[in-house]
């Protein structure tokens, strides 16, 4: 039985934390499911903050992401309160009024008003959230607030995870210097009764509530919507951006705007970055997978390819035993339902081709792509042969340790 | 690490085989891949023997797919000849070319056209099948067949599987007693290196070509597309069915035909029963998971969420674990992307609802469904509380022994 409790073997390092300004934020223990330590985090912005964000697509969604969409409609924000140990989903009539009640006692201590702070819960599923816990606890927790809360932030909202995630950049915009910073969570894409995958993104930048949607929008395409660990997709998924507009610059209202061109560049890889660090932690893995499609009629598709690939299990389990079963590569792009034609169909491992147009390569050797295999990151090349869609997909492989982690967890 | 040849805990005695009239067969060892055991089954069908057909609908479909969709479109068999340990699959114009070199051969033993003889290969990808190797066996293997060579041949097309699958049926058309009786392998929905999922019914009774393609194509939607063990679609996959007319009942020409009902109802419990056996041979299974969904805005619909379901890696190892873990069948009912609301959504385990219309019922007690989960066959109840649209869907649980499977397999 694998240690269930030892953290992944492709863990992170925090980043040295820079203050954003207008960010202040910490964490407190409310004691909802967790005993033993912070389990409520709490961030609040100066005025002017605008927010962006993107939500799970479940059918099932928690109670604060439909609070959430209806908040982010107004555009403003000045908290977010995040809760770990109880995802607040599947609560009825009591879930929304747990989300109001939240609200509610955090904006009366800002003086804000509700539909201002935003709220997250991750954890077990169809048990009432203790509101009055929070409640109870968010005083003090506000009280204790500063610029430096970053580490104490990014580990109350873990769960099943086991390091904690935050990815830091500072880049110009025009002449000001600003930062962006952001912390996540999840260790994989979901395990719907303790974890999640929640990020939240901050930046001093001065940047309109649509520029800043568009920017979420088409980052999370190819950063939290280009990464798998089992394929099962969270009822309370959430990613959220903050710019509080403190650092001064000109105020970007247009995502082409030229001056903005390194800020987008840095933030598309804050988010890539740190939906990379969610796959690395990603519920029993022993390597990260990286499947490049190129060749798809279009980036969709490519994508859609990816991902069967990153969620196939005999794949996953072929990459954990170490073995170049590329026949199963071949058969998760046919079973994606996208364009792919055998005959125009290539696939590698390692930066090795190991078949081309349809039929294994003359003189194919299975040296390289074995050692290649023993490493604890993984390549694999797959061309369609069909036209210029490319994306880039991160997935894990699936070993004993899931089966232990998922198979007990519980109880 | 669990002991992979192992009989799965779920195994099926083989039924007493009734031989069909208008069916000889048999199996021989042609050394393709496996040295010890016979790896080539043949069937010659009486002159006058109609076919009907479903295929694997993946993008990269094996050359036997090719051979056989085009042979279909005929309408006419006298023989069937599938080979284990190789797919011939990935393999470019070598594989056509096996496809119509060892169609040609067994069409000249039988004095019949290729275009009657079906072909189906299951076993390792992207490897040249060894056509020589089958063309040289044919002609003894002809030789050697008879009408009870029903277990030979279940056995001969065995790869992961282990145990050897077929069903028997008799029952009257008009006046005539007629017998179905079909043998299948699959051990997965598949493992493209060495499983596939193939079925192969006969019959006596005489039945149209379009007749019994439209029993084919209704039966397989709650048979063969109602199963899953590990949501990966073959290259290969394939069910055939054979009616030589030999038991020379009224000709049918008409599925709703009345003097048919009793023939349908069987064959449809003839394919149904064959896919459940695939399941309770799922690789690595302790437990079959039968999931009843209702409420649906639709039947296929239905069937897409027990599928959802069926295949989510945290559903498998909860019930594997013997976790009551509701909360994750709410979230797989959620991602399945079809219609659902959560505040009409209801979920049981073992016939006791958990929760009702979004909630936990009020007094829910665990007991009762831990005992249930103990046992070796688990039922999940969802109702959608939308339509009328039903589905009942075949899984199996996610274990150690899957990953030690398909981890260590191939090398």
């Amino acid at each position: 039985m694998a240690n269930i409790t030892s953290v992944s073997p492709l863990a992170c390092p925090l980043p040295s934390f820079i203050p954003v300004k207008g960010v202040r934020l910490g964490a407190s223990a409310a004691q909802i499911k967790y005993m033993d330590r912070p389990d409520l985090m709490m961030m609040v912005f100066d005025k002017g903050t605008s927010v962006a964000g993107v939500f799970t697509k479940s059918r099932c969604p928690g109670a604060p992401i439909d609070w959430c969409k209806a908040c982010l409609s107004l555009g403003n924000a000045r908290a977010l309160v995040v809760n770990s140990g109880n995802a607040n989903v599947f609560t009825g009539r009591a879930g929304a009024q747990a989300t109001q009640v939240t609200a509610a006692h955090a904006a009366r201590l800002i003086s804000c008003a509700s539909s201002e702070v935003f709220l997250a819960s991750t954890g077990v599923i169809g048990e009432i959230l203790p509101t009055q816990k929070i409640t109870d606890a968010l005083p003090n927790l506000f009280s204790s607030l500063t610029a430096e809360g970053w580490e104490d932030a990014a580990r109350a909202i873990m769960t099943t995870d086991t390091f904690p995630k935050a990815v830091s950049r500072q880049v110009k915009i025009g002449d000001t210097m600003v930062t962006i910073q952001g912390i996540a969570k999840g260790s994989g894409m979901v395990a719907p009764d303790m974890a999640t995958m929640l990020a939240f993104i901050t930046t001093d930048a001065r940047i309109g509530h649509d520029a800043l949607q568009t920017l979420v929008s088409s980052s999370v395409e190819t950063s939290f919507n280009s990464i798998t660990v089992d394929s099962d997709t969270s009822t309370s998924d959430m990613v959220l951006a903050f710019a509080t507009g403190a650092a001064a610059n000109d105020k970007i209202r247009d995502v082409n705007d030229p001056s903005f061109a390194d800020f987008r560049r840095a933030f598309t890889d804050t988010m890539q970055e740190l939906a990379i660090m969610i796959v690395k932690d990603g519920e029993g893995l022993s390597k990260l997978i990286e499947i490049d499609v190129s060749g798809g009629v279009d980036s969709h598709s490519a994508r859609r390819i990816g991902l069967a690939v990153a969620n196939s299990p005999l794949v996953k389990t072929a990459i954990s035993g170490e073995d170049a079963n590329w026949g199963r590569i071949v058969m998760a792009v046919g079973k994606s339902g996208e364009p792919a034609n055998r005959d125009t169909l290539s696939v590698g491992i390692g930066g090795h081709w190991i078949a081309r147009n349809g039929m294994i390569l003359a003189g194919y050797e299975e040296a390289p792509i074995q050692k290649h295999l023993h490493g604890r990151h993984v390549t694999i090349q797959i061309d369609l042969g069909l036209g210029n869609g490319a994306a880039r997909i991160w997935g894990c492989d699936l070993t004993h340790g899931y089966v232990d982690i998922n198979g007990s967890y519980r109880s």
